[in-house]
């Protein structure tokens, strides 16, 4: 294998398939990054076993061929070195790779391109093609949601499928629960519910950040894959039932609070300065058009800050943790949350004002 | 007491003295900050019974008097108001602090201020006054050689001393040495060497950072203490006696090499990324006009990089710890670093072309 291409061009494709590759490794081909030369393209894939990420970039290819060499020190190499350099990747007769660029070369060891683990991928029952900005939207409103707790390893990713008309992805870890919709995409109608591991979602919404253009997407019932650009990304999908989450979320909440969101979310964070590292809860007292948050903390102190409101129904005072509060409000883009409240034991409903396709489910504490 | 006094006013002062506090403290009182209120001034001080940084503020003093409340707490309170809100602290009925800004009301346990550790500091025998920029250049040329390891205490800090009318300061870990000048302020005459610790030279440093005015030191035989602006840094001394650091750095190396400092550091950095984490080694070959840098590392391959530089000696082989050689380069501010060398056994000499008053030595490695 020979091949010439931009140092800027190495990186980016480096940069973004190097992510999958974990710092440690049992298994050494996993550390590597398997480099295929062919036509006028280079294409670079690394897996965890779980997660495939695969780029192709432009390049002038002298011989094709195929060779693994280590990611991460392939990357640090090549971030490190001066921006519009050519970069020379080829085999040596060592069998190993040599990395030259000006006055600067490097000597890697390989390990056998045969042995690289490929992400077998068929069957993909549904393919559909949707904005990558839109994608985002569904990532980012409800992957803080998503459980950390091993053992319920069917909470540890962001539920995706079909319902009446919308794409639903929903996250929760049973104390609190995000859903955001988007109009469904032409080929996504009957989409079965599929999990997404979390760090799945990290490495696709790392890919499209900001990104303008479309992400495609396939299904099978196994695996999932994005497309966007030259960057392919494939992961399987987490083998477990998501909860009937639709009886979690309040339909009938009678009590409607409306808060300027960001007035609230100041407040709550300076009240919560108080609130033990541990539960961090903060008591919500309602009154007619006031509302008072509190925290009491026989060790550090209390708190308590009183905000105008748009309430008008019976008192009422409820508990939450002050940091699925701002978990929410930080994802609320009006002007104005309104929380939708019953009693002091039952679940919470939040709403953008200006977002009607996504809602929150805050579970409440006792104070 | 009672004060009341602007936000920001308030958390700049906070901010200087809350960083001396430990985050963990088997002496409870530690973790607080001593607020004494008299005259037009609110005055707050800190300790870690090693380091006290006092700092005075002007405030609307409605009750003078003193209390002891929570440093980190009280902070990050502060921190969180608004911009331009007004704050009153006040002890209550109930002996605590009430901390009361716009709607914002805060409760917070005391401990007597009586119980405050003060530290004494009396008998300066040298006081002297030098621009913030000179002292700030002082540290920040010498800090990163200073020793971590704890069982050689007496390098834990900067040796400070008047050499030859010059103020000079010195640290070294025994691998490497940095040493910078600057003329000797008025009243520094037959300063003795005293060491002033680590987390005294950060706390200094973070205080007069980008700093115009002047800073005033005063130096006992087992204290130092630096005022600036409203700001007093009082730290006791490293109890112990610096090396004989003058006979480490080379007299008469004969063989003489210039580089372009950020092209050599580019490079060494470049070079390094393959070498081995612990030792980081890296090897010179000098050759006429002509430096080769090299680094053999049997698990992650070699690298080897050549430079046009300055050399007109017989060739020299000669192995230096890349991270070393890269924080010397990070403290050279001329174009050029001039290496004098003598055998790949002797430490190299490193002088900055645009700054005759710091010098680095650094120990080879074996290679």
């Amino acid at each position: 294998m020979k091949v010439t291409l931009e140092r800027s061009a190495l990186m980016k494709a480096l940069g973004h398939v190097q992510n999958v590759v974990e710092r440690r490794n049992t298994i050494p081909i996993l550390s590597n990054v398997l480099l295929s030369a062919e036509g006028d393209q280079v294409n670079l894939v690394a897996t965890d076993l779980d997660i495939e990420m695969s780029e192709s970039t432009g390049a002038d290819v002298g011989q094709p061929g195929q060779i693994t060499a280590p990611a991460h020190t392939l990357y640090d190499i090549v971030r490190k070195l001066s921006d519009g350099a050519q970069v020379v990747l080829q085999i040596n007769s060592d069998e190993r790779l040599d990395v030259d660029s000006g006055r600067a070369h490097f000597t890697l060891p390989l390990l056998p391109s045969g042995d690289f683990p490929k992400m077998t991928a068929e069957g993909f029952t549904h393919e559909f093609v949707m904005a990558a900005s839109d994608l985002q939207r569904l990532i980012d409103k409800t992957r803080f949601a998503i459980s950390t707790e091993e053992t319920r390893y069917y909470l540890n990713g962001i539920y995706i499928h079909a319902n009446a008309g919308k794409l639903r992805a929903v996250a929760t870890d049973g104390h609190r629960l995000a859903l955001a919709e988007t109009d469904l995409p032409a080929g996504a109608e009957d989409l079965p519910g599929v999990i997404i591991p979390r760090k799945a979602v990290a490495e696709i919404r790392r890919l499209i950040d900001g990104a303008d253009g479309n992400v495609a997407m396939s299904v099978s019932e196994a695996k999932i894959r994005f497309t966007t650009g030259t960057a392919v990304l494939t992961s399987k999908l987490i083998d477990g039932s998501f909860p009937d989450y639709e009886r979690v979320i309040p339909k009938n909440n009678p009590k409607e609070l409306v808060i300027d969101n960001k007035v609230f979310a100041d407040a709550v964070d300076r009240v919560s300065t108080i609130s033990a590292e541990k539960s961090r809860s903060i008591k919500m007292s309602l009154s007619e058009d006031n509302l008072e948050l509190t925290v009491n903390n026989p060790e550090s102190g209390n708190a308590n800050e009183a905000l105008a409101v748009s309430y008008s129904e019976d008192p009422l005072e409820i508990g939450f943790n002050a940091k699925y509060l701002l978990d929410v409000t930080g994802q609320i883009e009006g002007r104005d949350a309104t929380f939708y409240l019953d009693s002091s034991a039952s679940p919470a409903l939040v709403k953008d004002s200006e977002d009607p396709d996504a809602l929150f489910v805050l579970m409440p504490l006792r104070v």
